[in-house]
């Protein structure tokens, strides 16, 4: 590889294990990969269930299915909506009419709507078969395809039913992401400045030297190993995985607050940015989001978020939110605050 | 207390821990502890949703929802159909709209279909949280209560959808059989008897002294013993759990082919007798099944049965049946059968 194709980015491939113990499994970043899948992983000697959506390109899929010996697919309606009961139950039925055993595999191909409930199925037919995740948008990329979480949303609370179910493979192929809208790339984008303000300094560094397309690869490896540490120390939820929670506290109340109108990565940034406690990095940060083309100004219904931080409560201890907070790049504190003072955060907008 | 009470079981209680490594549990077995399970978990500083059904007497939920500070009740209706999707769907939104996070519990009392139910709820809302078992029928008391595995049925398929999720605690309170109909009290022994074939001679013996429900505490000790030796090898269903299935082959097939008049223990008696090699040994089970009032000659569909059975073929390897064989109490042993050779134990009937 020459030196301009590697600044570039161009040919780079990527294998690292999340170390779970007996669920230990890899996760596989290089060009093309979703084309080969069948050297990555096995799509002969078993029945195979490509999950995917309507708001995915056809070819994604059909790669996919193009190598499996007993495939079959199944497309659901794009959109958060999609995470719902009887979507589950949809899939739960494909699979049992089409003589699905415990010997068999799930694979999802799309962003986080289809690796969360098709994770879910796999979670849950036949008490759990196995599943591959090809995330194929940023957001799921670099965030919800790995940690093993899976989830529908049940009365408009949002994964608020859903299993612990760790893949068996995490395949993502870079090149899913020319075909994804500009808005949807910066969107996942927001999550890789988290994990970059979080964890890992140079990450920032990198965005704020601008070209993300350009840097994507790297972009995409450092967030992942940033996640993969946390993942790696709590399984299931119980402690450490709490910093990942950077930025969302404020950004779910916003995101609730907005009835959908902004996008989950979107909100995560802009609640990134009171929490950041250093001006100078905060100022940083909003110019990084900004080049990117995310908002870092909006208006809103500042009652109602507060409405929203308030419910969220439910989740913390006594009437205190526990929210995280970065003074510099590449580090975190965890701090109690009480909900007045996280609701006094939200004026009539953020930014 | 004095001899002729030990003798007649009275007052005698039970404590064994299933051994699980983080997802160990104890297993309590006495007489008005339903009345008591406030000292036993923590009823007084969680939320609490005591899920029933219609056929439980009021008093066994209500005993335990009298020692809830914040305690919830849903009585679905009785009957294996309740094993479904929107059945479940119903729990959850029941516990999301009482507030119910991660630090709450569920309390199931009642038979298989409650316990399975209540217990898969318990496992996916909010990605799992804390369970606790009452069962209140021999056949929940000896074996479907412990063993961490939840359910619901989809399109005719039983436990087709489902997780692993170990309870917090089981509670089994004997004084709950009183009010059990005399045919579910035998129908819950066949599981009993199954346990005792399979590994515990004493308690074969037991049957065959007569007089179950003078023994009553001693014989679901002796099947929990079992069942929990069982489990505590292979937690997941991957290996040694499937000597459990010994009568299930055969007795499934019935079970489905009888359109459910048949209930289930009284099918895995019935499946037992031709998987049982030794003549004499098959006999002494049929006296000890007839003993307990469970039918031991049943006239079906046989091809109905085969079918049946064909279908079961996809959970094995091949064209054959791994079926589980007793040639002497207390021991048994794994057979690959040709389908061909398993139909042909079914004839117009067996017995």
């Amino acid at each position: 590889m020459s030196k301009q194709q590697e600044q570039r980015g161009e040919h780079t491939s990527m294998k690292m294990t999340m170390r779970l113990g007996p669920r230990s499994y890899d996760i596989i970043l290089k060009r093309g990969s979703l084309g080969r899948l069948g050297q990555l992983a096995d799509l002969m000697n078993r029945r195979v269930l490509v999950v995917t959506d309507d708001g995915v390109p056809a070819q994604w899929p059909d790669a996919v299915l193009a190598q499996c010996t007993r495939g079959y697919k199944l497309v659901l309606p794009a959109g958060e909506a999609t995470k719902c009961f009887s979507q589950l139950e949809k899939i739960c039925r494909t699979l049992l009419e089409n003589g699905f055993t415990r010997a068999d595999a799930v694979v999802a191909v799309g962003g986080g709507v289809v690796g969360d409930l098709a994770g879910f199925a796999a979670a849950v037919y036949m008490r759990g078969i196995a599943f591959i995740n090809c995330p194929t948008t940023t957001l799921s990329q670099v965030d919800s395809s790995i940690g093993g979480k899976t989830a529908i949303d049940l009365a408009g609370a949002k994964n608020a039913v859903g299993a612990f179910h760790q893949p068996e493979l995490v395949v993502i192929d870079p090149d899913t992401l020319s075909t994804l809208p500009p808005r949807h790339f910066a969107n996942g984008l927001a999550e890789a400045v988290k994990a970059g303000l979080l964890g890992d300094e140079k990450l920032f560094a990198l965005f704020e030297e601008g070209d993300a397309a350009g840097h994507i690869e790297e972009i995409l490896t450092r967030a992942l190993a940033v996640k993969k540490a946390v993942v790696e120390q709590d399984e299931r939820d119980t402690g450490a995985r709490a910093c990942l929670n950077f930025g969302h506290t404020l950004g779910h109340a916003v995101e609730s607050a907005s009835d959908m109108g902004l996008l989950h990565g979107e909100c995560v940034g802009l609640g990134m940015l009171p929490m950041i406690t250093d001006k100078t990095l905060r100022r940083r940060a909003a110019a990084v989001l900004k080049d990117l083309g995310l908002p870092v100004k909006v208006r809103y219904d500042g009652a109602a978020v507060q409405g929203f931080l308030a419910h969220d409560k439910k989740l913390g201890s006594g009437d205190k939110l526990t929210v995280v907070r970065v003074a510099e790049a590449g580090s975190y504190y965890l701090e109690q605050l009480p909900l007045e003072a996280v609701q006094a955060m939200v004026g009539s907008g953020i930014g």
